[in-house]
């Protein structure tokens, strides 16, 4: 395992645990599973699942991964030291961690000597009887143990002499890691560097087998330089969390951490096959969690390897390292190319390669289409995460789009009367649509809570008989954008449609004042390119 | 201006240029303006406003700042060296510049060898020769200049004895600042602070009046740490954009950057007053820009100061310095305790208090409120956001919320035949309401482009008789959201209305899985919520 390696980083994950802090994120039992299944396909050695006893869900999750463990990684359950003035062994909390049933327990303590007498409302003395006794205790039991020292930052510039002690007193009762944790988030990188390399200094010529972790926050926008700093002064565990998700403004993010220490400082953390997945785990959580990505994440995210700008698209495409601080494939992420009304004709011919179709730079083809492009953009489209719509569009300007149906029209109504006993009833929508395909009309009507799924099942049942294919389509994602937030309800409104087969997922844009007119572009172009994708017509250039 | 004031950091926002680059983010010329004059209230010295000649929104730009200049900024061109084989006079390019009438102007040039050879096709004897000749001709037409060394880490790795050539070129020919930019963002802050320590030892003995100042973006997560290390490595200026804005993965946050040189590591950077309005300018440009504003942000962000969990609260409440890494009144945050299904009592008082109304934890109300909230919760509301609907919603367990007019029911209608001249022709849609206020019944009916916009103006009408009030209102903003991904056009949604009378902003919500039906709950409530706070009905606690 990597952790065996001479001069490897043991990465610790902490996302179901303090990630779910995040303002907005909640998780269910499964939700919790499936992110520990994918964290322990990406190799990450530990998983923090949460605090058994605190809540029934972190118990359940416990027992869930008893009877079905994972492969590699040890999940650990996270507690605090026992109450002050009582044992642990008669602690009811304590018989909590036991019965998940982990091989490691990551145990928390006060550092700050503010925090025990204020906080605690104890004396120093008792914090450290309570750091020691509970880690006995836990030892005695068969558990290792991972000591987190809370607010490690804050105590030490306050009282160094006290912070040491509660890490020594962790240490002689058994504590394997020491994991300094900036709780606050407010600690700057040469702070980290230097505490770190005093309190390791301190430390290690009384407790010379005591290993060292680093837990931060991002509150003042270093988390990730911050768990580097303490990396070169020496710790080798990095606690942190997928996408960086935690209280306030999140935890050291794994996603970035991970390739720093790995692709550019040469520590090991995972295998090389295991970061290929790094991008997609990313995303898998973000979808999990049902937080949108964040399309800007260094190394993961959509943005992270685009290119806008005509010269500078030619050049990156002539010489990729000397534009971009990594291969995007070494975290399983892909260069793109952007189509925006920035984009140059190079741009066009890039982006049309990446759709197989080779245009001649001289075809007034591209001219034509960058025109249109424009145009639209202008009028609040975006093709950046719309790539089925440039498709089509692609096609229109070849002459290669077919008809393979027409709306002649459509109309959708709802009615609403409130009822006295459920405020929140909600009115039913009717839609009727009429289309024709091969010179045959159809007019059809059906229904739905809301005026675009009614509208959205008219369609499909007006092309049903013509296009089976059609059952296998459904939505994965319907977003919906303001584009003027001074226009208050009769902004324009962009919809971007996500669909799928099963196999391909496509994405579609509809911009309209009328959100019910965009909603309708959108999904008629997914069903239209979804046809044509099931159909495999290929997309031949003009010669 | 702090710029005089000894061991003072200069400003220097580039968000109206390298911020532009976003993808997905673009700015009309009212726009840029508008973020120009934010941004010199705020303080900031050196605003880059673009590049005049590059596209003819800039020309424009610099013109209208000609006419109406800012009070205390300097606004900056941006151009790039001359092209290879000419002279800077006979440069069309470089007139452009002249032409916008900026006193500063910053010049990027190549410090990289290989993109010389490679990007230019030119020698490295006449890249050098592009910078001097460049620098001395705008010099030479009375501009000051800053000389931005693009690549330069990059290029210092391959080549130190070019890429200090390069620098010491732009010095001679009177460049007065020059600043080290990681253009592809690829290096860590270690790296930064040995790479600028040892330039401005080669720099410094030749050239002592020169300046040095640090451009970073964030593609390894450590854009804020990079260009910290560069301030305590010796540079004077740090380029960045307000929240981070910029190609790829962003550039160095201002917002972040200000707060710890300024209240961290005691660098002045803008006034004390100035440093309050940091907060509103982040979300002032993230409005113009029409991005939603990053809720964890560092400092500014809604969530940086926010604080969950009954115990926590309490503590923080007795003693926030042990708990916040700095005081959020500083940067003009606030601390907020989040109202949310992990919400305890104590949270629940603590709101009320800011609402003014000081409930006693023995009375009743106190748990109803807390039970409602978490049903309406689990729904998919949440009150994090609307706090005007949490005030509604308070008022209805006080028993203080009066009927101000009841909705018997509404009807839309959309209607849309295409028409082929215009394929986005927009269907109009009716809207028709039946209310009563006082006992009266009232019927009326509007058309709107777009569904939500008929019902708001039907609702408007209806009403206007009654609550005159009702004329000043206005939607300032419309936010929708889909709660459920997978569930496609049938998902739920989550409408977010923020409403203005000209002086007070409210924000209310409505969910439902049908959009017209949770933005009808949404407007109504802002109609509601407006009509209280017009007529200054005081909300009083019982006793």
């Amino acid at each position: 395992m990597d952790v065996d390696l001479a001069n490897s980083i043991t990465i610790y994950d902490t996302t179901l645990r303090d990630g779910a802090q995040r303002e907005g994120l909640s998780l269910s039992l499964e939700d919790k599973i499936r992110i520990a299944r994918a964290l322990d396909q990406l190799g990450v050695p530990f998983i923090e699942g949460g605090w058994p006893g605190a809540n029934p869900k972190d118990v359940q999750f416990f027992w869930q991964l008893q009877e079905n463990p994972l492969n590699h990684a040890e999940v650990v359950a996270f507690c605090s030291t026992r109450r002050p003035h009582s044992t642990a062994a008669e602690d009811s909390m304590l018989q909590a961690i036991l019965a998940a049933g982990t091989r490691w327990v990551t145990l928390f303590g006060k550092s700050w000597d503010l925090h025990v007498t204020e906080g605690l409302k104890t004396s120093l003395e008792e914090n450290l009887a309570m750091i020691q006794d509970t880690i006995e205790f836990l030892r005695a039991s068969g558990r290792r143990v991972i000591y987190d020292a809370e607010h490690w930052f804050d105590g030490y510039k306050q009282n160094p002499e006290y912070a040491l002690q509660t890490l020594l007193a962790a240490c002689r009762a058994g504590a394997e890691w020491l994991v300094f944790c900036d709780t606050n988030g407010g600690t700057l990188p040469h702070e980290i560097a230097q505490i770190v390399r005093e309190a390791i200094a301190a430390i290690h010529p009384i407790e010379p087998q005591a290993q060292f972790g680093i837990h931060t926050h991002n509150d003042s926008d270093t988390a990730v330089a911050n768990a580097l700093a303490a990396v070169q002064a020496g710790v080798t565990m990095v606690q942190g969390t997928i996408n960086g998700y935690g209280e306030r403004c999140g935890n050291a993010n794994l996603c970035s951490l991970i390739p720093n220490l790995q692709l550019k400082l040469g520590y090991p953390c995972i295998s090389d096959e295991q970061i290929l997945h790094l991008s997609q785990t990313s995303r898998f959580v973000s979808e999990v969690v049902n937080l949108a990505p964040d399309e800007h994440a260094p190394f993961v995210g959509r943005s992270a390897f685009a290119h806008k700008g005509g010269i500078h698209v030619s050049a990156v495409e002539r010489n990729p390292l000397t534009y971009e601080h990594i291969q995007p494939e070494q975290v399983g992420n892909r260069r793109r190319i952007v189509i925006s009304d920035q984009a140059g004709l190079s741009n066009v011919l890039a982006k049309a390669r990446t759709f197989g179709i080779d245009l001649d730079r001289q075809d007034p083809v591209c001219r034509e289409i960058l025109q249109r492009l424009k145009e639209l953009e202008s009028q609040g489209y975006q093709f950046e995460a719309a790539e089925a719509s440039f498709d089509l569009l692609m096609r229109s300007a070849l002459g290669q789009r077919q008809t393979l149906f027409e709306i002649r029209g459509f109309q959708v109504h709802c009615n609403m009367i409130p009822n006295p006993d459920n405020p929140y009833a909600r009115p039913d929508s009717l839609a009727t649509v009429k289309i024709t395909v091969n010179g045959q009309e159809i007019l059809e009507a059906a229904e739905g809570n809301g005026p675009v799924a009614a509208l959205d099942a008219a369609l499909r049942k007006a092309l049903m008989n013509f296009y089976p294919a059609i059952a296998d389509f459904y939505l994965t994602d319907y977003k919906v954008r303001i584009l003027d937030g001074t226009a208050g309800t009769s902004a324009k409104t962009r919809v971007l449609v996500e669909s799928s087969n099963g196999l391909q997922r496509w994405t579609t844009v509809g911009v309209s004042p009328n959100i019910l007119d965009a909603s309708y572009q959108a999904v008629v172009e997914a069903l239209e390119y979804g046809l044509l994708i099931s159909n495999q017509l290929p997309l031949v250039a003009r010669t």
